[in-house]
């Protein structure tokens, strides 16, 4: 029986409505299925995703799984999949993976990284890459929220209120950091799951802590109140980047995000 | 009477059609002058750039110019244009000069930056921005070739045979350099003009010389021989960065590009 395989892919998410398939639109997996497609020579084989992405949303080094029809035995799935890809999508790598494997469940941790640019002067190459402001933020002060989020909470206030996730809105985030280099803040979330616009609600917090409109103190007070509407807006899709971590049967496996 | 006024203005080429005006397509010029055309209610006002780039070509810093209406006195032009404009162009910089002053016959010099990524790995981010190879390339090589280059030469065999440059085909390059930044290499070529697909057509050949397929000897036979057939391909337009260094009456004004 053909192997289940795995791939780390990569994609910059300007021009696709998103990860996942919708009629009409063009998106990352109804790209990589229709490629799929072709090299069955028109039979459709479903591909499973750790994470979804919004549209504009970009993802280095997500992982997917699909599993191929047992005659495509001979198939150069790197090679095969990248030359029928888009080049705004690329498969770093495919590797054969136990049967039990999957993309979505046997995630142990997921990244996110979201990058700020701050200028008078505005970056056109960086448009699509960076979230855009003019006014100085305070690092240390962002560094001190960044504190106040890590560990187990729930993240009721800091996510949309469309958000689908049923039952528990608990997280636990290992690690929130944010390095700054020249004129850019890059932000760093690791956790072991996100709600739908965390990430991207809890930068724009911490842009507001930089302003000094809001105190990293305010933080444990509005995670207790289980509110959205007490948070500033959310911060605009093209600084964001998803990754993840992956354990597998043997190992955890760092998908590389940077 | 109202001062002409002299824009230093940055694009991402990835969805023009190049700078130069076309009907029904998209292109620098006519982004700029529709928004300046906005602004005087409907009148038509020319621009003058000091160049133009292909489809794909990058802009940092290149000059343009333009006379408003004398009624618009008032306009902060700067905050107006880039209000109006779409975010893959971007006006640093608005100033008055002289009556006399042109972009394109006032530029004493020109400057273009190539950039090439060497990886086996393709990175989808720096699709639109770089020349992706996979064959590493040896520096000191290209260096060699570099410093060929360098000089007056007549450049009909490093030009596109398409070139409508008229007269002569010799030209200055006052610096042509290359360095290389983890995996990609940044090419710098500095001169008084250049003919069409000429930096594009260079590159190819620096990238032969990298390879050890052309050998930076061969070059000074290559340019007496001014026969653009015995060059190889023209490297392609995503990698190409266009930018000026201007003299007006008082000064030379370095159009930084960086």
């Amino acid at each position: 029986m053909m192997k289940k395989l795995k791939c780390i892919i990569s994609y910059d998410g300007t021009n696709f409505s998103g990860y996942q398939i919708q009629p009409n639109k063009r998106t990352v997996q109804g790209s990589i299925e229709k490629a799929i497609q072709t090299i069955h020579k028109g039979d459709y084989v479903k591909v499973y995703s750790s994470g979804r992405t919004d549209a504009g949303v970009h993802a280095k080094a997500q992982t997917i799984h699909f599993t191929p029809e047992h005659h495509l035995v001979n198939v150069d799935w790197k090679r095969a999949l990248n030359s029928l890809l888009p080049n705004d999508i690329y498969i770093h790598e495919v590797s054969p993976v136990d049967e039990d494997f999957h993309s979505r469940y046997h995630a142990v941790a997921k990244e996110y990284r979201y990058f700020i640019r701050v200028s008078q002067d505005y970056d056109v190459f960086r448009a699509n890459y960076t979230y855009q402001i003019k006014e100085d933020l305070d690092l240390e002060a962002i560094l001190k929220g960044c504190e106040r989020f890590i560990g187990t909470h729930d993240f009721t206030s800091f996510a949309s209120a469309k958000s689908t996730a049923k039952g528990s809105k608990v997280r636990t985030l290992f690690d929130v950091d944010c390095i700054r280099s020249g004129k850019e803040y890059e932000f760093i979330f690791r956790g072991d799951g996100f709600l739908y616009n965390m990430v991207r609600i809890l930068v724009s917090s911490l842009i507001d802590i930089g302003k000094g409109k809001l105190q990293a103190e305010e933080i444990p007070a509005l995670l207790e109140k289980r509110d959205r509407t007490l948070l500033g807006k959310t911060a605009p899709p093209q600084g964001l980047i998803y990754g993840k971590f992956f354990m597998n049967k043997h190992a955890i496996t760092l998908d590389i995000v940077g």
